[in-house]
C-alpha cells in the first residue's frame, strides 16, 4: 500500500509540478527499475489502481492503462497534497553505516525535513568513508521513507564535518525561533510531548555528546532533556523522541 | 556502558537471588564466551569498576580482581534493584524474523514485561518455521535488550498460533483492569500520550488487522488509535506507541 513515487521525467505531457500546467489525468511512462518495483511489490496489472506521488509535488492515484515487458503506462490524476510535514529540524552525530540508512528511512516516514549528519568526538572517523554517505545513496533511503509515509517532499540533508563552526555560525540561523532540544540519558528533565511549534533536536552517537559538546549546545539555547532511565539504541530513541514531541 | 547480565551459576558463593543469602562483596567466576565479551566490549582488566545485575535479580557494581586467558574473578556487590518496569502488555502480530530479533531486544530495552506473539491473517506461515523462534534465539535478544537497558529482569514471551482461541479464552484474564489499545493507521482517535496506568497493546503484521480482528479486539475493549497519518515499518511504529504512552 505504498506510494509509487515518480519522477518529473516519467511524465509523457510534461512537468507535473508546473503549476500553470494542466491539472487534469496526464500520462505517465515506466520502464527499468521502476518497471520491476511496480511490478513485483504492487503486483501492477491493467485496470489497477495505485496510490502514486511526484517527488517534490502532489500526490494522488494512478490507473494502469498499458503493461508489457518494457514498459507501464499510467493514467494519473495529481489531486491531492502530500501530508504536512513534521516542523523539526534534527542534528543527529553521524551513526554507523547500516544504522545510518535504516535511520534515514525513518527520520523521513515521520516528517522531518531538515536532517544535519553532524561530526561529534564520539563519532568514529571511519564512518565517514562510508559509501552509505553518497548523496545516490541518501536519496535512496529518503524516497523508500517518502514511500512508506504517503510523502512526496524530500528532506534536505546537511554533512557537517567540524562540530565547532557548525555549532557556533550555522546553528544559531536554523535554530532561530524554534523549541531546542538536546537528548541527554543523564538530564533529569523528561522530554516534554506533543509540543505544538517548531523543534530542533540534537541528538548524540553511541555514548552521548562529551561534556564540551553539551556545554556549546546549551550556549545556543539547547536545553538537555532525557527519556528516562531505560538508555535506547540511537535508532530506537529517534523514533521514541519524534513520537514523543509530536 | 551497557551492564553486565551474570547468571547465578557464575556466582562462586551460592545463588545470589536467595533473599536469605549474605548481601556483602560476593566473589564471580567467568569464563568461555561471557569473558571474551566481556574483556573485548567492556574492556575489561584488573581494577576496573563495571555495572553488573543477576539475571532475575538485584544490580550493582563488579571490580575485576583476576583475569587470566581462562577466567576473569569480580568481587561484586549488588545493592540496587532493576529500573521500573514499563506496565505495557504487547500483543505482536509474529513479524519477519530479521525484524523480530531487533523488535524483541528493543521492546525489552523499553521495559516491557509480558509479550505475546500472535497468529494473525497476514502473518506469513513461514515465520512460524523461523529458528528466531527458538527459545534459546528469544532469550539472547531479550537479555541484549536488558544489557541495554540496564534491567535485569526478563520479559515472559508467549507464542499464540490461534487468533480465536487466545483473544477470546486467555485475552480477558491477561487485559482485565488494564487500558486496552489496538494501533490501527486507519483509526481517526490520536493514541493518548503518558497514560499512567497499566495498558494492554495490540499491534498488526505489516498490512495490519483484517476487519475480523479488529472486531474480535474491539468485543474485548480494545480501542483503535492512529499515530497520525504517516504509517510507520512496524519496528518504528512499536517504539513510537511505547514512547507516546509513557
Amino acid at each position: 500500500v505504498n506510494l509509487i513515487l515518480l519522477e518529473p521525467e516519467d511524465f509523457l505531457s510534461g512537468d507535473p509540478r508546473d503549476p500553470s500546467c494542466d491539472r487534469g489525468p496526464q500520462r505517465v511512462r515506466l520502464g527499468g527499475r521502476q518497471l520491476r518495483h511496480v511490478r513485483e511489490v504492487h503486483r501492477a496489472e491493467v485496470g489497477r489502481e495505485l496510490a502514486v506521488g511526484v517527488v517534490g509535488g502532489p500526490r494522488g492515484r494512478g490507473e494502469v492503462v498499458a503493461l508489457d515487458e518494457n514498459a507501464l503506462e499510467m493514467e494519473v490524476l495529481l489531486d491531492g497534497a502530500p501530508p504536512p510535514p513534521l516542523p523539526v529540524t534534527l542534528l543527529l552525530a553521524l551513526p554507523r553505516p547500516k544504522v545510518l540508512s535504516r535511520l534515514l528511512r525513518d527520520i523521513t516516514t515521520f516528517g522531518v525535513k531538515e536532517i544535519v549528519l553532524l561530526r561529534t568526538w564520539r563519532v568514529e572517523q571511519s564512518f565517514w568513508q562510508s559509501p552509505a554517505l553518497e548523496p545516490e545513496r541518501i536519496r535512496r533511503q529518503l524516497l523508500l521513507g517518502l514511500e512508506q509515509a504517503g510523502d512526496t517532499v524530500l528532506p534536505r540533508v546537511r554533512l557537517r564535518r567540524r562540530f565547532k563552526p557548525f555549532v557556533e555560525d550555522e546553528l544559531p540561523g536554523l535554530a532561530e525561533g524554534t523549541l531546542r532540544l538536546l537528548a541527554h540519558p543523564g538530564s533529569s528533565l523528561p522530554c516534554p510531548r506533543g509540543v505544538s511549534g517548531p523543534i530542533t533536536l540534537a541528538v548524540g552517537p553511541e555514548g552521548g555528546f562529551i561534556p564540551y559538546e553539551v556545554e556549546a549546545l546549551e550556549a545556543q539555547g539547547f536545553q538537555a532533556v532525557t527519556l528516562g532511565e531505560r538508555p535506547l539504541r540511537v535508532e530506537t530513541a529517534v523514533a521514541a523522541l519524534l513520537a514523543r514531541l509530536s
